[in-house]
């Protein structure tokens, strides 16, 4: 019995989508390090060892914390926050801890610092421009290497680079014209360095990356994450059907206006960030409203969707043939914007099967 | 000593705030119930009782049942979630609990599966127009209140308003304007309805005309909230200077880019929210840097400010002249935009005396 907002997940299509993710990663020889910000679960995770993945990325030391218990080899793709150091060193000295690093400062912190070993990558910038070395400042990562050869605890992993300007493509072409370019900048790399030190690794793998290339040249490892729900973002970027998206939020209706249009549901910035599509054809959208179905949903309804949020409420603006289908006390199945924000809002999962899965 | 993303309260200035707004109440007599949807903390919610606070708005029936073990008196001031009725009846139960209705089924629902007295306001649209009954709509107002006469388990309290346009005012002329109209809607409920009614309650108040207005004619309950700490979006609407925010988020600095005078901070979407000042001289403005001193804070930093985040990064704009000041494993302390949607997603806040003060 739903009673507030509940994010429930569609289980069969997550799977599928971690399936698909495996099966492409598998096609061309990749290695899988998926991103677990997305989902934040331990029982999630454990269907991707399903699939045979055993390495996995996160975006801070509090969710490699929680992930240790099940994974022993995790990456923190964000740079090293050298304040915690004392979590690094616990997990350095439990798991396989690999770190991301682009200053001097930071290298020159974790080597005098670090009690245990661990592997770092060289943060590369492939043109997104949030942070990382710019891959034409061999200077700089030269003077990096030379840090990480001198100390005993400190293993080079490789480069790693996140096309996080994906997110800005609307087309196909758009995003494979993105990936083309990591592909190049972290060639040159390769080749620059991959003969000094043989085993690095290439990491890089956006979800609207992996989503739509197939071409993986010189690439060693991807981390996509949010492939594992997908959302109304990664609909209009293109990297998914609506039909793969694997969680939607149940809101109850509180009110209804007839008069302008709208229902009220219990359902605001407070369980769905407020994450917003701009320029659809109806202006700014929060989510979308889907048909519901029993163990599940469908389509989304044509011009049903949250056209804002506040604290606690969600407007739904309702076509005027179907206002009348609605009563206070029914719930609305809606979609997210971005579900990384949504998910890290609510603290579990519901399925169809009455289970909750929870999270960090 | 700060490791990660840590929200910092300045009690000084919060209890001034509390302060300056309870004045306020007592000078216009008018019953102050703060919403506590801002902080969301029993402690805090103690330093209201220390000026004679004893009753308290809410926006959730959760929020409701977590100060329900200090506070005897509740509104919880959206529109009625009939699916909650259990959680309804247990508090009903144990305190004096108020709702607010709109909807005829609304009614009829509780007037059958109360099980114990609650009151009941109705929720007036006085010009926000997201929820609430048109106060022109006398058919639909007298209907709810024949319902509510005929209900021996709710009592009729009075008329509710919630002037949220005023978040879209930027001088206090237009907030006074927004107030002045909502004064004028609630005296006419107030001349249509007070002699059947003698008792009952005309409740307004968001923070910024609580904060600006300076008439109150016919209002007897004001309910803001945001005042407690205030923010970066009440400031741009003119409810209080900076030197008034009380809160402020300390950033690790991870990253230096000198070439484009950005610093990356810890400190990203999952800690601040997402909330936006636009129109800003500098553009879109996620929050502003302060300069720091060692009990607090001081100005903004011109020119300091955070330009975008993404989960957990926060990119912050930082002038030419001071970017060699800063380095890696430093604290930024930064304003946010709105601390409604900061504080709910922080668990807790710091003092400058190492106190950490927790929240539902």
């Amino acid at each position: 019995m739903i009673t507030k907002p509940t994010l429930f997940i569609d289980k069969t299509k997550c799977k599928e989508n971690i399936q698909r993710m495996c099966s492409k990663a598998k096609t061309h020889q990749l290695e899988l390090r998926p991103h677990f910000k997305s989902h934040q679960s331990l029982e999630i995770g454990r269907w991707f060892k399903d699939f045979g993945v055993n390495k996995i990325t996160v975006s801070s030391l509090a969710m490699a914390d929680y992930f240790s218990s099940e994974w022993e080899d995790i990456t923190v793709a964000f740079p090293t926050n050298i304040l915690e150091i004392e979590t690094i060193n616990d997990l350095a000295g439990r798991i396989n801890l690999n770190l991301i690093v682009e200053a001097e400062d930071t290298l020159a912190f974790l080597s005098e610092n670090l009690t245990s070993t661990l592997g770092v990558f060289i943060k590369v910038d492939i043109g997104y421009h949030r942070t990382g070395v710019a891959p034409e400042n061999l200077a700089l990562i030269n003077q990096l290497l030379s840090q990480i050869d001198a100390s005993d605890k400190i293993q080079f992993k490789g480069f790693l680079g996140h096309a996080g300007h994906t997110y800005k493509c609307r087309t196909n072409e758009g995003i494979l014209e993105v990936h083309q370019k990591s592909l190049e900048i972290m060639a040159r790399l390769k080749n620059a360095y991959g003969e000094r030190y043989p085993g690095l690794i290439i990491s890089v793998g956006d979800t609207p990356s992996c989503s739509v290339a197939e071409n993986f040249e010189g690439v060693d490892e991807i981390r996509p994450g949010n492939f594992v729900f997908y959302d109304l973002a990664q609909n209009k970027i293109g990297s998914n059907d609506i039909s793969q998206i694997a969680v939607a939020m149940a809101c109850p209706v509180v009110a209804i206006h007839k008069d302008r249009l709208e229902i009220v549901v219990y359902g605001g910035g407070v369980h769905f960030s407020k994450d917003r599509l701009e320029g659809e054809k109806e202006g700014t959208v929060f989510g979308r409203v889907v048909e519901q179905s029993e163990r599940g949903w469908g389509d989304i309804i044509p011009g049903m969707y949250v056209k804002s949020l506040s604290q606690e409420h969600g407007i739904i603006s309702v076509p005027g043939s179907m206002i009348d289908q609605y009563k206070i006390g029914d719930c609305l199945m809606v979609l997210p914007v971005h579900i990384c924000m949504t998910a890290n809002l609510m603290k579990s999962y519901h399925t169809f099967d009455n289970e909750v899965i929870s999270r960090l």
